[in-house]
This record gives C-alpha cells, structure tokens and sequence, in this order.
C-alpha cells in the first residue's frame, strides 16, 4: 500500500487513510515508514466561527489552487460528538464536486477527544496526503468550537474566516482566534457590514501586532468567487514570507513538537481512565497525587524531569 | 500566608489566588505546602453552550447551598481572548451580590491557552479554596466553547446546562456535552419547548448510559429559582452515588492524573514556542522529527518510555 500510495494510487490512499482513522498497526506502521516522504506540502489551516463559511471558502480555494495546476489535499476534522455522528455530512456533500478531479483529494475525518492537539490521526492523514504529493493540504475544522488552537499548531498558514455580522467579529476575538491568524478572510463581503468588520479587524490587529508582519484582511465572497484568488495568493506570500525570514524551520519544529505532544497526550489520556495508569511508578505517583502525599507540581516536575533525560 | 489562609482569612487567601493566577514562585509554593490539606471538597463542574444561563444557575446554587450552611467557592474561568479583555465582566458583577457574605468566595480567572486541561493556575484556585475549607467549589466555564472538558476532567460532578430552545439541545450533543454529564439541568423551563428539550435529552442520555446509572434530567428556572433546590440534591446525592460504587476514589485518580498532565503540557507547550524545546535529548528528537529523520509515533514512544521509568 505504501509503494503504491507513492506511486500515485488514491484508492491505496483511501484505504490507508481508513487505517490511520482506526489508529490500527497498519496504519502506524505506514505513516512511520513514509514519514520521511513528508515535509514538502504547504499546509493551511481554515478556521473561523460557526457560520462564517468556512466550507464555502474551503471549496472556493480549491478552485483556485487547481487553476495554479496545484493538486489540492483536503482535511475535514469534525470535532463533533459521536452521539450526534454525520454532522458534517452537508459539507462533505459540498465538497463532492471535486469527486472525479484526481487533483483533489477530500476526507472528512470524527476527530474528537483530543483537546492536547489535533488527534494523531489527523495528523497522520496530513502527513499521508503529504507523502502522496498534496500541496497545498488544506485543513479545516467543522462544527462548534474547540479544535480551531490545534490546527493552527498544526499548519504553516493558518487563515481565520470571519462572518459579514459584528457578533461574528466579537466571537473572534473572544475566541482568541485572531492571535493565531496569519491572513483574515471576512467572507460574505457582499452582505451589509463586511466593510465594518474589516476595519475593525484591521485596527485589533495592528494593536496586536506591533513590529513585524501584520496578518493582512481580505474581502472574500466565497459563493461569487470575489477576492479568491487574491486570498490564495496571500496563502503564498505568506508560505514565502516564512521562508525569507526564517520562520518556516522554526514553524516545522513547532509542528513536530505538538504533533509529538499531541501522541503522547492521548496514550497518557487513554490511560488516565484505566486502571493502570502511565506505566511503572509514574502511577505510583499520580496515586500519590490522588491521597494527597505529593503535590501536582512536584509530580510534574519528577515526569519533566525524566522527559528531559 | 498559607498559616493566614488555613486559619481562615479572606485577605490571604485572596492574596495567595492573585499570585496562583500570575504563576509566580510564591504561589507555586504556597499550594505545594497546602496541597496536603486539600482533597475534601465537592469538586462540581458548571457547563453548557453560550446563552444557557450558567452563571444566573451558578448563582441561584449558591443560594442554596448557603441555605444548607455550606460555604461556597466559585471560580469562574473565563477562556476569552486576551484581545476582548474582560468578557466576564458582567458575570463577576452579577454573583457580586455575595460580596458581603463571608461564607461565599468568588473568583474569575482568565484562563486560556492550556487545551491540554484545566491551567495550572486555576486547578491551583481550586486547591487554595479547598484548603480554605470552602465546600463544595463550583467551577463554571465563561464565554464561547473550549473549556468544556478540561472542567470535566477537574470535577467530581459535572452539571450540562441546557437552554429550552431545540438548537441548543443540538448544540450541547454536537459539542459532546452529553458523555460527560453527570447532572443536566434544563434552564429558562418557563420558557416553551424546555419540556421537549428535556425529553430529547432523556432519550438520548437512555440509549447512551446502557447499565450502569443514568443521569437525571431536571427542568430549573433559575431566575424563578424553581428546581434549584433539587438540583443541589441532585449534586449531593452524585457525590454519595460515587462513595457507595467506590467511585469517588477513582475519580480522584483521574482528577489528580489531569492536573499533572496539564501541568507537564503547560511546560511542554511553553517550550514548544522558544529556542530551546523540551530540553536535553529531547530537543534533539523534536529536531529529528521536523527534518524527518524520526516519526513523531516513534518519537512519542521514546518519551512515553522515559515517563514510564
């Protein structure tokens, strides 16, 4: 599966993707082995509030980097509850339009439970459409909430996609969205108060970003197509920016380093619930923790410590 | 300080909060000496989406444990952008009406940028009011999604507020609230539709909860104060049902098990963005993985190997 992923297979794609979701050996054991094909892809985070149009947007630069000739990845993370299932099934449909275009590849991917990071595996279907030759790897979260901080940490670019409505302006900012934006896209600028927000934007940002690159604002109307192209080549001069000042290394770096994070997370999650815990005497001291004879901080020094051996 | 605090002073406790809140060396150090005497408060988690009434419930709560001669301590964590600035504001000015009540303590705290759980800062809030002898401490998220979890995974009991409106019985099963309930509390029951919002989360929580206990669906008002009184039942008899099942022991586990892991993220994550990472030969595997000599599946299982020591 792996040789035939690098020779260009999207059905070999698929079913390793469906193995990485699984979080089964065979998919581990080919993320681990193709890992060194990976690194070349500019990935993009897409994230904003519920309502902004984030799918649209997502779906209108697709558009625009197959008129580069790009071959376009895609990665939906639904953050939502598995009691709920298929609530990104509208946008999944949405995207279905590239279905007979081998240039893109979409997968939506249930990625909840992982407040550490984005879940291993989707961090795994990133570094699988890397490898497959994806680039730009778009990465966008679905629904409500939580997962907006790990796909910044997880991306080179990332965008925050603004709805036209102050209320969609403030929630930004109350989310801290605008601190890990490098472009902003206020979509539906075809709606009244689109200019409004833009400005508003703009002056938040300049306070914020005193010295150094201010994340430029764009229109956008992602449905018209108006201001598209313009953002997908803010997508790139950012890419550029980074390799000019340097920042690109350091960006990799912090990408390894959450992603690492981010595995090492969920086992020790995934163990916090059990009855054994993380292994050897580090469960003696969370159980030491629990009666009250060790302090959180000194348990967390003890594990920081042997981390750092 | 710690003497003062113990000894039951509002000033020093208030003090030691404001140092916890800034992780100075001297707040560190007072929860390390007070950590031994913590452990026995009712630890409740207050949550829900934006709009359901948690603080109007978290208010009409301590109004009825004050009536049970229980004093209370509250901290509100506010996950807002430190652009917005103070978001909760209203909030700490509407449980302002305890002010001049001694057995009641409020504290809001800003507390984003840890989604790896609960910030050390405000885990070590809790502590402090533990130590202070406030029980139970209720712990209520402020503002826009995120925070969720991380309360859950720092409470013995965990409220759902939901409103009466269907989209937000929609909101709070996309948002995965529901596995983590232990109580839900429809809110605003005076108004239509709480009824039908309380009998879709019965069914849902029915087929979820297969064996084992079921948490109970309560109509509450809280402004009215109707059902206000049963949901602190409620509260307390989770509390014994976790004694009775040898649950609480575990619970504890877990809660102490979050802390430090927080703990290790937080330090972690610091080190992620600066020049030197994790320190020692640490530094040198994150390097590997961003040129991609080094998987970060086997990366993380050389540091989970060194936690297990």
């Amino acid at each position: 599966l792996v040789e035939r992923l690098l020779g260009g297979d999207a059905a070999a794609l698929a079913r390793l993707l469906s193995h990485v979701e699984r979080g089964d050996a065979l998919g581990e054991a080919a993320v681990d082995r193709l890992y060194a094909d990976t690194g070349r892809a500019h990935i993009v985070g897409i994230t904003g509030p519920p309502g902004a149009g984030k799918s649209t947007l997502t779906n209108a630069l697709i558009g625009a980097f197959r008129a580069r000739d790009r071959r376009v990845g895609v990665v939906a993370i639904d953050p939502s509850s598995p009691i709920a299932g298929g609530a990104a099934l509208g946008d999944r449909i949405r995207m279905g339009e590239w279905h007979a275009d081998p240039g893109v590849f979409v997968r939506s991917m249930a990625a909840r439970g992982h407040p550490g990071g984005l879940a291993p595996a989707a961090a795994d279907a990133i570094h699988l459409l890397d490898a497959a030759g994806f680039d730009p790897i778009l990465i966008e979260t679905v629904g409500v909430g939580q997962g907006e901080i790990a796909v910044a940490g997880a991306s080179h670019t990332v965008i925050v996609v603004q709805g036209p409505g102050f209320g969609d302006g403030v929630q930004a900012l109350k989310a801290g969205l605008l601190e890990i934006a490098d472009v902003l896209a206020v979509n539906k600028a075809d709606q009244p108060g689109a200019a409004e927000v833009a400005r508003l934007l703009r002056d938040e940002l300049g306070a914020f970003h005193v010295g150094g690159r201010t994340p430029p604002v764009l229109l956008v109307s992602a449905i018209a197509g108006d201001g598209v192209e313009q953002l997908a080549g803010e997508i790139g001069a950012h890419l550029a920016h980074l390799r000019d000042t340097g920042g690109l290394a350091e960006r990799q770096r912090q990408i390894a380093g959450a992603d690492v994070l981010a595995r090492v997370d969920a086992v020790l999650r995934g163990r916090l619930g059990g009855q054994s815990g993380w292994g050897g005497t580090a469960d003696e001291l969370l159980r030491e923790v629990a009666v009250r004879t060790t302090s959180p901080a000194a348990a967390a020094a003890v594990l920081l410590g042997r981390l750092a051996q």
